[in-house]
């Protein structure tokens, strides 16, 4: 691809060196950190930390916020350099997929419904009623289940399992192991004995979902657990029977979405991070590593600590706690000195 | 069914309003919420919070713990409603399940015992002196062990692992993913490497166990690891080599209990709990999320912390520190002051 | 196997009470606790806590750091009773093994290479250009993705998935349900929506690597994740893109190792514990449960507390918030004292 076509498709202004053969002659093959670029891949500068890298590189051209004097190679100034790296990577990139067709050793449903160009692997299922939209690819293992849908373009790696009745939408990438539409953890409590409640809502994903390795998204035990169009799910992250997660949400692993609870758009949840039942987080708020949502916010911002506070609170709560065992020891001698004052008195 | 005959089988005392038509030519043919439920559908009322709803419910019937004049439907009257609510719920439940008899395209060994009405799905797989017991479900990708044993009527979604020699129970649920009896996590050091401890022990599970979708339960170095009857194990959690888990325990996403641990029954972790090796916790003890216990516990009781402390206790010392930023605050200024009341006197 | 060969083999001292047979006449068959093994068992004390069971032990000989003359049996005298103890189970343990061949229900690409003795069972699949060395074990519903390399000796038990062009070392136990190489979490904000990075990286795992049922370990964005040599996973633990962990380290369940993190040689993570993007962790720490490393720590130790602290501090900062409602009480006492010696000053 040509640095003039690149530098268009981003929308980006193109900064050539004083002598440089012009852009449209200057072809891109791939991207590479600054330090390790070769004169035929693109690079970026996203973080002050890096600029040290930046005279040195031997990068095709460089993707920057900012022209730079430093920079001895093309720039294509861009306002958000790490989303047009993200942009351009995309274009050199070709993900894996299974051959297209289905394998003589898949096992289809005879009336599951399948789109054009699907690609479906070997020891891949679909089940009775299932819906796949053109171009799916399921890899070896891959199941989905009994009238579950899964949208055009989407992928499902090796082993992911779309429970019944469950609907993914277009473009969807499930990773490995993943599971969408497990039962949701609900039990009621008798004498002697747990009953369970039955899970009879399901899951829907909207469009441009990821959903990591191992992760797990249950289904309703009444209403369906929903995840918002292009959240992004890491590895080995639970979410919970009827939970909503908004639209460009950011769940890292090990974050516990529990039952009912109610995720905005723009959200994003750290390692390790829960959201109790029921409870709401708004529209652009995150949540630290480590941190628990343990009643409603309603104020948008960044939460830390179990139960979790806001993020500035918890620093200083912390900070604070680091001078206790002293703060104890402060205390002991005024009132030592207290004592001699009253004595004296 | 009829109205009549689900009071009869929950054994609650129904109450009918004026001018309503006989229990028995109440037809009921599902559950829902109170502000959804249609005139064929029963609800409950478990909660305060959803007490505004009864009012104005077209539920056919409504399950609930008091008599309410607010109440415009027939009335369940239950001391659990919620526990009465799930079992109406599993009488309107067909779970899915695969064909009955042993799909081609399974595998299953020649010396494996099968019970009576099993369903074997494709790529199912049933290990060598395995053995089966009546109406157990294999989903696609499902692997039964060599020696293994699953009781009847228990079901193992897709891709769902029972490794050699484990012994599952009766009416099991073990959901996709999930896996029964890989390794514990026990080494040796020695000098510049580690040394393996052979996990030659097995994991064992009572009746009616339910485990999660891609949850793991190791086997044990040298003794079983074993999950009582009715305990519950939600989606990702982790329990170790030797552990013992009594009956009717629940096990939230994310909780780890660690080598050796002994629960005891009815026994509650939340999400990211995690109970350290060897250590004890009593019967009908509860967790909090993020805690862990980190040595026995003798008194039952409610948990919270890191470590672990009556959950109380650690309520208190949340709010103090809350309150710590302000509290060096009035220290240093109690110093100011004894230094100028010392300085004159 | 004779008492002799395993004191020969483990370099072990062997103590022989008054009137016992010779060591070449004690046929060992197997190892057991303490307190159960029999005369044809052999059995360990490593621990203080255990040695009350030493008077009345029925084994065929027991190894332990010093000689006792508690011990009623022969005695194999090691400084490293557990490790020792390691060795010897490993020699009585044959972990099960598909049988030898490529089963006619698997799928094996044409252009595989296939080392020798591998054993390859029904429904596992073997990508094009994938390599198995010799004797590699791959279970049911195995996956190994085009390109990816297994070494010599590997195991792949049920359903683990080995993606693309990820590298396996010899001897390595990858444990049901894990996935190696799933895309790294790696995405950019844009306007209205949000960049996927493709992953393009590899992962690569160093010899005699062992990985719990469902963990996971991203593929790198642009350069691979490195797991070293003898390092060993438990169950669902997370290695994010570009993390490189040391040799001999071990990571506990639940933990999570951010991308680019960068941990040595013989570090231990305890459960639920992280360790943030890019930070560093020297050789040999270790980092308690629940706790996470946030920037990056140069003194080799144990840390412990979100954010982790030296452990000795951590222990000494928890120890002084258990007091806090009482010392909020303390300086309330103090302030009303002081106010009234300066209100009768």
């Amino acid at each position: 691809m040509r640095l003039d076509q690149i530098a268009e498709t981003l929308g980006a202004r193109l900064v050539m060196p004083a002598g440089a053969p012009p852009p449209a002659a200057v072809e891109i093959e791939g991207v590479a950190p600054l330090d390790r670029a070769g004169p035929r891949q693109l690079s970026f500068l996203a973080s002050a930390g890096f600029a040290r890298h930046l005279p040195a590189t031997r990068a095709a051209a460089v993707i920057l916020a900012a022209e730079s004097d430093a920079c001895p190679v093309p720039q294509l100034v861009h306002p958000k350099p790490y989303w047009a790296f993200a942009r351009v990577s995309q274009l050199f990139w070709q993900p894996p997929r299974p051959a297209t067709g289905v394998d003589e050793r898949a096992w289809v449903a005879a009336d599951a419904e399948l789109g054009e160009e699907v690609a479906i692997a070997p020891f891949a299922y679909v089940g009775p009623g299932a819906r796949l939209g053109d171009r799916v690819a399921l890899f070896p293992g891959a199941y989905v289940g009994a009238g579950a849908v899964v949208g055009e373009d989407s992928v499902l790696r090796a082993n992911a399992v779309v429970e019944e009745g469950v609907r993914v939408g277009a473009r969807a990438l499930i990773h490995a192991g993943a599971v969408l539409g497990g039962d949701g953890f609900g039990f009621a409590d008798g004498e002697g004995e747990i009953a369970k409640i039955p899970q009879t809502g399901s899951v829907e994903l909207g469009d441009d979902v990821e959903v990591g390795a191992n992760s797990s998204v249950d289904r309703g035990a009444l209403e369906d657990t929903l995840i918002g169009s292009d959240t992004k799910l890491d590895s080995l992250v639970q979410v919970g029977h009827g939970a909503r997660v908004g639209h460009h949400a950011r769940l890292c692993a090990f974050s516990a979405i529990a039952g009912s609870a109610r995720l905005g758009n723009w959200v994003i949840i750290a390692g390790h991070g829960g959201v109790n039942n029921q409870c709401e987080l708004p529209d652009g708020s995150t949540l630290a590593a480590m941190s628990a949502i343990t009643k409603t916010v309603r104020e948008p911002g960044q939460y830390a600590g179990f139960p979790a506070v806001p993020a500035a609170e918890w620093r200083k709560t912390v900070a604070a706690s680091r001078r206790l065992p002293q703060l104890l020891e402060r205390v002991r001698r005024l009132e030592a000195r207290l004592a001699e004052l009253e004595g004296g008195g």
